[in-house]
């Protein structure tokens, strides 16, 4: 018999430092979800699903990703195949996945939420999918089911400048469902000039925000309209989706022309693009500043590099990967050029890249003032480093570069309503860290601090950084 | 005394679970070493060898290397000292290299090869030139003595496309040697137009496949009559050599006018190289798809660094480095441009730079199809990365990002027939992650299943992947 | 009851052979520092501290950062607040600083130096206080008390060519103090041309060499003038600050162009400065080479990037950061230059970029030679990643790519006193690195050579590598 069974209640807990802080704080904690790409809509509508393929395969690039690598055709993947035959190859798919998150989250969840103890692979395929789908016609398994029993208390979704922001209404509207579902502010679209669709996009900004757009002047003015609103329904973070963050600064006068240059029809160079760009985000970065908002920059990132497959399935379909060209110089300049005339906001750096966590862990270092406790985050392993592995380089980085008692934590960036149990295997890697730590000697069995230090990662931290309308857990 | 003695039966294992993968499967598997640059000439002849210093240090840079590291004079390491002088130097230096593969590879292959359960130092030096001197004039001690007691078999030689492959001819043709030895494509000297033997390449290429070369598109052909021959000899696998993968496009008549240009004798720009060596890459590319050939990307090399020791030893004595040059998201357009006419080969990516790891991880997962199981797969950590570390690292990381269990698994890439216990190291290392996991409670004690996966790892999925005529091993 | 008790006996060493190792050999051996910041002027004088804030805090941009990134005004860092104040802030933010390399450094000074065996925290911080300041009246506790208590030989400062090393000259007369102070030749000023200060440093050069420089010529023969000078000091090492190792070769003339036009106060170009630096890089290494010093190359690292506080608190205050652009294939063709004509000193390369560490392994070996063990070394974990993990992986990456037995190992690059702290927690690590290599069976129970390895490698290695007068330690 191995020394433990697997996934017991004491999963990824390696010793009684850390099963005490885990037990007695760590899962006690509510879960703030401050960033995710759930659909509003389907919790404004309480959304309930027919079957487990609907809930775990629908949108699942992570799964699908695996089971394209396990030679599965795509014909059971995003194909025509029944939601039952996808569920079977999955399982089939899943039942080798040995060292695969996909492994442990999809067992979380069934543990969790469909209150299975058992393991999911080729052979129990059948049972799983009869008791699942059993499971899901309870009434507590709607999308609001979910994630209530799930203990979260506040949610921010993923949402264009053009956005009405409708569902969000709706939802805080409605005194049935106290978790509170805020916007949160992502203007890709507006800065990437490059795109063919970005004139497009202009018209519709420009409608949305009720004024022409015909400089880059006229831009910003209507950026600042959509964040009024924006605000008024609750933001107060922002992302940005970047390849890399650049800095190549240009007058006004400079990018002014680049945009009439874009609006005239013309395709710009490379340098356009990014003085282009640079602008934009020191523009947005100045706003958030005023704004008290978060800034957000995930990059690092290289979209829809299969050609063929995004031409017949479209973006966010498992075709992205690490791009290794991310300049810690151009970000180092970035943020010095926010922070001279004192409009840095709260930033939080995520690179996929994770042998970017030591520059990004010095770079913050850099911008630290007292208006914040961590005003610069080095952000969750994020995605494709949103594993064990990954956690714990994150982690270990932060903690001997900078504060890490300080850190905001986990946050779900999924699609799925079952993916709270995210901040459950976060919160085990974290407090099997810090037990270690205690059993090895290298910090003191003091578990007052620690406990403090637990729930200040999973929950207060964040609470107070993003000043959420939130009390601090106690 | 240790909790374990020095490199016992269980070295490497560090718990039951680990154990038993390795003694009641991982062990038992025969070795396929599909990729190594072993001689064919010396198993055709199967070569006999006079002494261990022949057999070790006769051309094993990476011995080299340590003995250059610890102060030893190049006298004794490729100068005129005699081979026991050199073999007293090689065990001193060994004796301390606490940490280094070569202090495990070395004393398996004692124990393996030589019976000698010992420590290999300066103070014992001269027992085991001795014994193994001894060892080496029994009949099993030749080439193909070795490589029959090692359970392999099929090797894959590295070759290239002006070779005759007679030896490789000659070894089918032997009744009384059972294991397949087939060629590799390795067209390396056929792509580096900018290099100043190019021409005298052309010219013997151009007598080999009997045709004029003119064009790129005459080159194309000659090799297409070379890939031919290569396939009657039964080869199914290519190689490249590359600093990183290019991908910098041109039409066909910019490629010729390179080509051209490169024929009258003149100096080609950086670009023009690049646009070359891209067109030529997705020429074997295509060519690869169409024979189902396996297309082997080994990048991230710089090589012969040190000019003074290169002009006096040539290439693959010790001088090259890891180059941290590797863009990946070339890499990423490069698979694209194949895939965009369903003519990606199965390919098998390796950089020598470690840092790569996860970016490969993920791409990998973009160009992944139901023609195989793994159709892109990250090969095994490779050359410096071939240790302990390494392998861990690279095996966390595909096991994160994408389908562990269709892993292709170890190659020796070696010049020497002692290496196969690599393979053996390998499966140790592989055993105890898995033995790990399994008591750690991260994945079930399911022996089939994990015996199952082991041993496709080890050899099953080679087999099947590249499509040999062999049977799997159950 | 935690497995150990915080930071005992045996902090960080895990097994029985780990602390016979450091107990038996590591711990009993001198500490030769030959590399540090400390000013010399404060040994001269025998500088004394009246409180623990000016030992801890007055220059200590590592803690000063912590405790930006944990939210303290900057009043309580640099500011006017009072040193109590300051101490008092500190001790706050030391007690959650779980993971952090200065919870364990300063718990060790507290150990070793003011016999403190409890917790810095909060609560604690009003004894500490007191406690230190006390102990800080004792005679022993000045600059050379506390070098001597820490059983230190041979201290390297850091120095500026124009340096009168007046206060070396000082210590060496003093008959009162036996350790030996020696400069260490530092020119980033003489090379960074393109610094607005660089033509007031060229006229003190002039002065302080009593030469005329008008031309790059002449700027190498006033350096060969100071070197001489630091030579009669007893300097046998020198060191630079890059932001990565440039090679991009140029004509004598062409430099002494490049050198021209920035005496006529014109804005160089950046190829222009790279092709300026280049060219001094060689002059100093083949000087270097000439004099049997060794050259330390410190790279990887974006200095001073927040602008607003370098105009308020100037350089190394805290602003420091990795740079990921470190090619290697200018560092490898930089020392592959003053090899061919047999001019490359002994060298010894960092890179503030951890992911570096692998392709230095690689490159230190393609220059080895005979002349010295380990003639090109990769420096100990630098700055950013002097601490557990960071030094775990660059002795893991350096003993399976070369020959980790040759190391030189620690030196503390600080700026305080009280660092000879960081020589102990660098050898428990390297002690526990071994013991768990013994225990788990891949390196023989030794200890006769395990000792022996130890030793040399805490301080013998350094003493034979740069040539100093020491004997070696048995």
């Amino acid at each position: 018999m191995a020394e433990k069974t697997f996934m017991g209640k004491d999963f990824l807990l390696s010793n009684k430092t850390s099963k005490k802080l885990y037990h007695e704080a760590a899962e006690l904690v509510p879960i703030l979800d401050y960033h995710c790409h759930i659909n509003p809509r389907e919790i404004a509508e309480d959304r309930r699903f027919a079957n487990i393929t609907q809930l775990w395969l629908g949108g699942d690039h992570y799964k699908w990703r695996l089971m394209r690598s396990a030679g599965v055709d795509e014909h059971f993947i995003t194909g025509t195949a029944s939601d039952k035959e996808k569920f079977l190859k999955w399982a089939k798919v899943l039942g080798q996945a040995i060292g695969n998150p996909l492994y442990h989250w999809s067992h979380l969840e069934l543990r969790k939420y469909f209150n299975y103890q058992g393991i999911l692979n080729e052979d129990t395929a059948e049972e799983v999918w009869e008791l699942c789908n059993k499971r899901l016609r309870e009434p507590d398994m709607s999308a609001r089911g979910i994630i209530k029993q799930s203990n979260v208390t506040l949610i921010c979704t993923t949402d264009d400048p053009v956005d009405d922001l409708i569902w969000h209404k709706i939802i805080k509207e409605d005194k049935t469902f106290s978790v509170q579902v805020l916007p949160a502010w992502r203007p890709d679209r507006a800065m990437n000039i490059e795109k063919s669709n970005f004139l497009d996009y202009i018209d519709t900004l420009s409608a949305v925000s009720n004024m022409d757009i015909k400089s880059f002047n006229d831009l910003k003015k209507a950026l600042k309209i959509r964040m009024d609103f924006f605000a008024s329904r609750g933001c107060k973070v922002s992302d940005h989706g970047l390849e890399y963050m650049m800095y190549v600064p240009a007058s006004e006068d400079e990018v002014e022309a680049v945009f009439t240059k874009r609006l005239s029809g013309k395709k710009l160079t490379e340098k356009e693009v990014l003085e282009f760009k640079t602008a934009f985000m020191l523009f947005v970065g100045r706003e958030y500043s005023n704004r008290n908002w978060v800034m957000q920059l995930h990059y690092g990132c290289k979209r829809d590099n299969n050609g063929e497959m995004f031409s017949k399935l479209g973006p966010d379909t498992g075709f992205d990967c690490i791009n290794n060209y991310t300049p810690s110089a151009q970000l180092t300049d970035f943020l010095n050029a926010l922070a001279k005339n004192d409009t840095l906001p709260k930033t939080i750096i995520y690179s996929l890249n994770p042998n970017d966590n030591q520059a990004i862990g010095t770079i913050i270092g850099c911008f630290q003032d007292s208006s914040a406790v961590g005003k610069i985050q080095q952000g969750s392993a994020w995605w494709f480093n949103d594993n064990k592995a990954g956690m714990i380089e994150q982690m270990t980085s932060l903690a001997s570069l900078g504060n890490l008692s300080g850190f905001i934590g986990m946050l779900t960036d999924s699609r799925s309503f079952l993916s709270y149990t995210r901040h459950d295997y976060f919160r085990r890697i974290l407090c099997d860290m810090f037990g270690r730590w205690v059993e090895d000697g290298e910090y003191p069995e003091d578990y007052v601090t620690l406990n403090k230090i637990v729930t200040n990662i999973s929950y207060n931290n964040a609470v107070k950084y993003f000043d959420f309308n939130l009390s601090r857990y106690e």
